[in-house]
């Protein structure tokens, strides 16, 4: 059998966001879903991205991911212009609001996987609608390990649609309030079992600057947050998280809960670097060298 | 040398609070800083209280002291009526709001160490006024470790003594809201330099729900909380946390920061059990041998 061309498929949004925290603001700068989490990925294993952008997106944009090695056949091009989202963040930057979203050409997104992408053993379910979601696993040929995001948006509209999809995954994302908004538990714990019996062996909950928690049928997982001195912009936190996780996951060519936990360690640290700058910024010129000094640092503030 | 009668004194508030809870409300029962640390620490050490309390205190509350085996040489009976506190949480129990606060006798306390608690190797200095936590400071004799809490409080109208205080201690612990609030800092990492900067060697910062941080000049350690599925009333947490950790920390005669670690885990279990209840009531029922099942448990959600 002849490897995969990709180890890890990314299935997500391509936004060019405009966003002001309280001590900056940037224009039309590359974001999305699957550009944080393909960006994270990418220092891990060999990934592919499924994703769609207009005719006006920047070259030097796609330039970022070419860098990267990031594999772009999945990219679709339409005609017409690209996602566009504009936010600003709160003084503690815990919560934000949107100011903006102009769908574009990610209204009418229908993901079709290259043919080379379909055989790939990992697939990261980005935040896009669960029928859509549904369309990828459709597609795919036996997939090993399957990641699954999504947002209060599709919680409130299409909670049935989601129950089936998050039914076909080995492992559901969410942050701690769609994990409350999904269940109507406020503890984690419970909530977390509700989602798992919908199926997935595993339910990681993000807690943003406050960690993240692994649950399965029988265990927990408490990991918590690197501590920054400082950062510039959370946007795509979550989605570098889950990247680098994924990554990290695919090139171990395991999905046991241990290879799972220190997977969480590189998504974790590969986040830590993500928002210390905008965009990509200072994803794109990591590497894997500083992950791996931060991930034994890190690993030494969780020693007991 | 003879063995000190405790190896742990503990200093701080005694009252009768009327709390309500989204789900329940009880009236007059057993609270204050020192009778939730004293309880929390009685698991691990032989412990002294030193606190005040009116003439109309129960006879029942100081036989649940009595019947945990904590030293009340130290506890003081002054004509009046005892400290009273009233508050209500939010449907989140994350917020709460102070009804009312009669100080009675607790307002003109002065802590009296009985000379048998003035050579305890161990002090936790409660969350009382800082000018009379000097004074405590002012009848110990060659105390081998003390921690200090406070609170936003006396961070608002007496920073010079509390900085005074602080600086003759070998712990800080406080809360992530007022450790951003006495130092201005946003991160919790730049908010430990600077009260690092003022003398302790290890600046403990509770998170709640979220765990805990400790600072040292050149480490950070990082601890989840213990994940309930339910609780009943976090008042007293901190108090039982640190109370915990400080028993443990005793116990084990050291005061390194690798002692200091394992003492912060005892800490988080024994508060996880006595949030599962109001007041004292489910620590008095606790045994250690259920401490060490949970830690046990607790540990390996945290194996990385």
């Amino acid at each position: 059998m002849t490897r995969p061309k990709v180890d890890l498929t990314i299935v997500g949004s391509i936004g060019i966001d405009t966003i002001a925290t309280p001590t900056a603001r940037r224009e039309e700068i590359l974001g999305g879903s699957v550009s944080y989490a393909c960006a994270a990925a990418s220092f891990f294993t060999q990934t592919g991205m499924v994703g769609v952008v207009g005719t006006d997106f920047p070259a030097a944009f796609r330039q970022v991911w070419e860098n990267m090695n990031i594999d772009l056949e999945g990219l679709q091009v339409e005609e017409g212009k690209t996602f566009r989202w504009s936010g600003v963040y709160e003084e503690n930057m815990d919560n934000r609001t949107t100011l903006s979203t102009d769908l574009n050409v990610f209204e009418n997104f229908s993901p079709e996987l290259p043919d080379d992408y379909r055989d790939a053993p990992y697939l990261f379910l980005g935040n896009i609608h669960p029928a859509l979601q549904l369309h990828v696993l459709e597609q795919v040929r036996n997939p090993k390990f399957i990641l699954i995001d999504t947002m209060d948006l599709w919680i409130n509209i299409d909670k049935e649609d989601l129950a089936k999809v998050i039914g076909k995954c080995h492992m559901l994302t969410l942050n701690e309030s769609e994990a409350r908004l999904f269940t109507g538990e406020q503890t984690l714990g419970k909530a977390a079992k509700q989602l798992l019996a919908m199926g997935p062996e595993y339910v990681l909950i993000k807690k943003g600057g406050n960690g993240s928690m692994l649950f399965t049928r029988h265990n927990v997982f408490l990991l918590h947050a690197y501590p920054l001195d400082s950062f510039e912009d959370p946007t795509g936190a979550g989605d570098t998280f889950a990247g680098g996780l994924m990554g990290a996951l695919a090139a171990s060519g395991r999905c046991d809960e241990d290879a799972i936990r220190e997977a969480m360690l590189y998504g974790t640290i590969t986040a830590s670097f993500g928002v210390e700058e905008f965009s990509l910024d200072r994803l794109q010129r990591l590497s894997r060298e500083e992950i791996e000094q931060r991930t034994a640092e890190f690993k030494e503030m969780c020693r007991i």
